[in-house]
């Protein structure tokens, strides 16, 4: 399995390039774990969900905790056809997730969402989740939505994405439990992710 | 067919607002054929794929013309299942698409790009192409690949995306072919799109 993420972070002031530096010492617990790799657009982050999703999150919540709007785009993507195996993005969740009829899998990820931690900052979140090459994909795609509508973070549903709202935490874990629960184990999905904070125009 | 996209502007100023204001006014000639609704992340822009991707073409190099960093995160969708059919979106050579073999939808890509108006706004551009509901959804991506390796557009491969580099006005069209002519006409194909231009890490 081969598991990673195009990662950007925009602030929105004069000052960006001191918000995005200043952020990136967020990610420092997670490097050892991580494979980073930065050009102008993006940033490619590969790695198991646990520490490449924690360091997402915190690299956000960095720069959201700055008095600046900011947001932060993110392609995710597991098992995509023509990646190598990296033993490196081993999860068991995973694993865990192929065994579980849907019903079990939407608790376990609600519960997940529950029991993730309290970063103190607020942020607004919109994605869409991608389960690609197989006929039934929009049977995970309720399945998604179902669990997301329950999950304490959900805030409306928009053309072509889910729109969540609630900590860092949270809205962090709902999107890795979205990435992990649904789809098979094996198969290709992704993810693309808006996360959004100081904004001006807050509706 | 619905077709769409989320759109959102990112200046990298103090004074994002009066550029993402001030660059509206491109997508003025493009309001009578497009739906298009604001919240506070994203902007809503429903319609056929000519002034769809035209206006955010428009739309971005605008902005891409001042001199401050700017990039552009872009949802495309069309034939999401649960959306309602929508006249104003249909497009004849999606219609077309589905009646030629794969090398000649790759060729009328390439022409088509080759035929794009020049903006004189060099920008960069990254995306990945989804074709959801089909098995061999990945000999599509193969053939989207083809095309843009020879399309004048191409910059680079990136993991989870293609890099393209140029004038805005090929690489939008680049965009627009890969959504069009790859993936079954009447199929869910999605598109995830970040533009880039005035970098100062600019590689």
């Amino acid at each position: 399995m081969f598991i990673g993420a195009q990662v950007s972070l925009y602030p929105m002031t004069s000052g960006f390039v001191d918000v995005i530096t200043s952020s990136l010492g967020a990610l420092d617990p997670y490097r050892s774990d991580l494979r980073i790799e930065t050009d102008d657009v993006s940033t490619l982050m590969v790695g198991a969900p646990a520490p490449l999703i924690d360091g997402m999150r915190d690299l956000f919540a960095a720069a959201a905790r700055q008095p600046e709007h900011v947001t932060m785009h993110v392609t995710l993507s597991r098992g995509c056809p023509g990646e190598p195996d990296d033993p490196s993005c081993r999860c068991d969740v995973l694993t865990e997730a192929q065994s579980l009829p849907l019903d079990e899998r939407i608790a376990r990820a609600r519960q997940a969402v529950a029991d993730a931690p309290v970063l103190g900052v607020g942020i607004d979140l919109q994605f869409s989740l991608y389960v690609l090459g197989q006929d039934r994909h929009m049977d995970e795609i309720y399945g998604c939505i179902e669990f997301l509508k329950d999950s304490g973070t959900f805030f409306r549903s928009k053309n072509f994405c889910t729109r969540l709202r609630g900590d860092a935490g949270a809205t962090f874990e709902a999107v890795r439990q979205a990435f992990l629960r649904f789809g098979p184990a094996e198969g290709h999905v992704t993810i693309d992710l808006t996360a959004s904070a100081n904004s001006p125009s807050l509706s």
